[in-house]
């Protein structure tokens, strides 16, 4: 199963830093944003319940719905290998039944109110949503919190579960461009949970037990290593009501466990550089060039926002320009950052007809040399900005990408910055800034990876 | 490029037949939503430019954004073979360049606001998409309506042009999902329109030339042929004067031509029966299974859409439960329908491993004769109709929906439902309805693709 400026989002006064450890009872509010007439447009709250359960909501003006999301401080990167693949197996068995609820029950419930119900497994982290209107919100709180802490887990489940998820890993593997950004993750970070695809292969799938993911589960699913968050039309204190009540099944929110805290580290792990290839009767080759860039709590992350989007990041930007508007080369091409704790990389993706491969591959680097070289121009600097602004506050209009926001920054992040500060920390790049970080990070060998025929 | 409940609509007064012709020059409220305390929460005008132009908005309340899409009468249905991809091709090239503005100078305008500009070519139509925060409306408009009337489409540009959807074709067909959808409508419909590939084929691409593609442009993209669609913090007259000075270029806003009437079908084209495969080294086998369907305008559609959702619209859905839940045979399966003014389908889709296929047709097939013959039940039917009902709700809440909703409806529904309407039309779907529907559509001999090894 698988986020404007100064004006639209109002007055903020901001008390961002969510920095634990966090009193077990403790309320606290995070951020408040009013609008020019004095109304609150949006207030995000804290709540820590007992066991370290963490509730955080952001109400919302002018919207209907409600969407809710546990976020689970495990993911792909906390298996070792013989539990290769056990956080997405595990997230499917979830949906399985709990003592309460059959597979169907749990099915029943949101579809019956056309609710938007699934999850997702990252490196890092796992995620149950649900998006509803605002009175069916206290049944999708029920109905995620007895999944999570409720679930029953049979023999029959794990089987079945386990076919779904051999076609899935065989529904990746017809996708070019899952295969390439696999590829890439093995060869940058090798035989390590950071290298190896999300979802297990055929042989650790086939292989493990329900008693390996029995244990996985009691483990990495406890209250202090989870955050419930919750965007849209809502009341904090009816919100921490229900999650109380949801959650508080088979003696989930006990005892004095301080909220886990998120994993930061200065330290950036190195991608290993090389070429890796893999064979496809494609039409198309899909090639992956990458080097590292910086983790999640790096505060060139705003530099290299403006960096990235004057590479690959619009139409605007020089490799748009220069391989698809000018020469032809391509129909897809862009760049891309990504963050983890402890590493982070910036690429470029492109597929294009095996014979244009070379001189693609030539312009990809010709321009990575000459941002390193002399860095972007002002108007690309002015351009950046206003772009990464502007993507900011339209990427923030729903409840769904709100409740994303406030979820992640308290399990990954160590504070919640309002979108003025984001704003001012874009705002606050320089040309220096920007041509610093881009000179150190493509002086770097690259990583390359190439599927196709 | 690329594409409640009454609590939650409050009252409604609704005038929304938008039956033609229109009268030039005349403008017209279409729609009335107000909230319980009497504010307007939105409110839909339409005006008619000279040469035939129609303005539609729609003002919502509680948003900060906009979203235009120009929504162009034509598609690749109305091409012949010679003229094979011109749509889409013409689409690619509007983005070039005009003769006020460089292809550089598109893409700048819109990414130095952060705005999502794109566009996306269908069978009957072709549209034009742009999201800003409100006050990058008038900039919006001012390039689309640029792109639209006064492009240059000049030999160097479609020469670079031609190369990059070339390579776009190559990505469809490495596309498993993609490759069978295009091999079904091919069984269906033959070598008509309506079967042939949106983007056209390496061979037809090869061979367009520009000024085949230049009589298409001045052909198709008549005012009178167009719908200008805006949703979100907005003005109507405002919008109005906008969309007058962006589209009044090179005489576009001229003469007396009325709005082009909606082509409205009750006869329903048939879907030739029959399978069709085709053989690629993948992992999986994708499988398109279909029957004919109902028509745009046919009253039928919200039946039908009842009888998707308990077939396969959601995680109850039977398909869903018989092929996934209880068998482990796919990761991947659902039913869907689409609609044309003189065809539809209704179908499944699915993707397993090679080995499971004859089960899993079995399983669809038995499934699909079942409903046949006894229709849903009781609780298929409430649950059906409050997943549409939610979906609906939910779905409307960004303003690029509402825009789609309201532009869609103009240009080829003869008439703008209310929100309240559609909902009072989903409520008034009776099992005896659902019944007689599934009797007669899957009581048709079917149409079949199949990809894979």
């Amino acid at each position: 199963m698988s986020s404007r400026n100064n004006r639209a989002t109002g007055q903020q006064s901001s008390a961002g830093r969510s920095s634990v450890p966090q009193k077990v009872g403790s309320t606290r509010t995070l951020l408040t944003v009013k609008g020019d007439d004095g109304q609150v447009l949006s207030r995000v709250r804290r709540t820590v319940l007992p066991g370290g359960l963490r509730v955080v909501t952001e109400q919302m003006a002018g919207v209907r719905s409600a969407c809710i999301g546990v976020w689970v401080g495990v993911g792909s990167r906390d298996e070792t290998p013989a539990l290769h693949g056990a956080s997405h197996f595990l997230e499917h068995l979830l949906f399985k039944g709990t003592r309460e609820r059959s597979a169907m029950d749990i099915s029943v419930a949101l579809d019956a109110v056309g609710g938007e119900f699934n999850a997702f497994t990252a490196k890092e982290y796992t995620c149950f949503h649900a998006r509803v209107l605002d009175h069916d919100l206290p049944l999708a709180v029920d109905v995620i919190g007895d999944m999570i802490t409720n679930s029953q887990l049979t023999s029959e489940d794990v089987e079945a579960e386990r076919d779904v998820i051999l076609d899935e890993i065989a529904m990746h593997d017809d996708d070019p461009d899952d295969v390439v950004h696999n590829l890439f993750a093995e060869q940058a970070y090798g035989d390590t949970p950071l290298g190896r695809p999300i979802a297990g292969t055929e042989a650790s799938i086939t292989a493990l037990t329900r008693a390996q993911i029995s244990r996985f589960y009691k483990h990495h699913y406890r209250a202090a290593n989870m955050v419930v968050a919750v965007a849209g039309n809502l009341d904090h204190a009816a919100v921490v009501r229900d999650v109380r009540k949801a959650f508080g099944r088979n003696g989930f929110l006990r005892g004095d466990d301080l909220p886990r805290s998120p994993k930061i580290s200065a330290v950036s792990r190195k991608l290993r550089p090389g070429t890796i290839t893999a064979t496809r009767a494609l039409e198309q080759v899909n090639v992956v060039l990458g080097v590292n860039g910086v983790t999640r709590s790096d505060e060139r992350r705003f530099a290299l926002g403006v960096l990235n989007t004057a590479i690959g990041g619009g139409t605007s930007s020089r490799l748009f320009q220069e391989v698809r508007e000018h020469r032809g080369l391509a129909y897809s091409v862009f760049s891309f950052a990504s963050h983890h704790a402890d590493a982070g990389m910036v690429g470029v993706s492109v597929g294009c007809l095996p014979d244009k491969l070379d001189q693609v591959l030539d312009v990809v680097r010709d321009e990575l040399r000459k941002v390193a070289l002399d860095g972007i121009t002002a108007e690309e600097l002015e351009r950046g900005k206003g772009q990464l602004r502007g993507g900011l506050v339209l990427g923030l209009e729903d409840s769904g990408s709100r409740m994303s926001r406030i979820g992640k920054a308290e399990l990954v992040h160590d504070e919640l910055l309002s979108i003025d500060e984001v704003l001012a920390r874009i705002d606050g790049v320089t040309l220096d800034d920007v041509r610093t970080l881009a000179a150190e990070l493509f002086a770097q060998p690259e990583v390359l990876a190439i599927v196709g025929p």
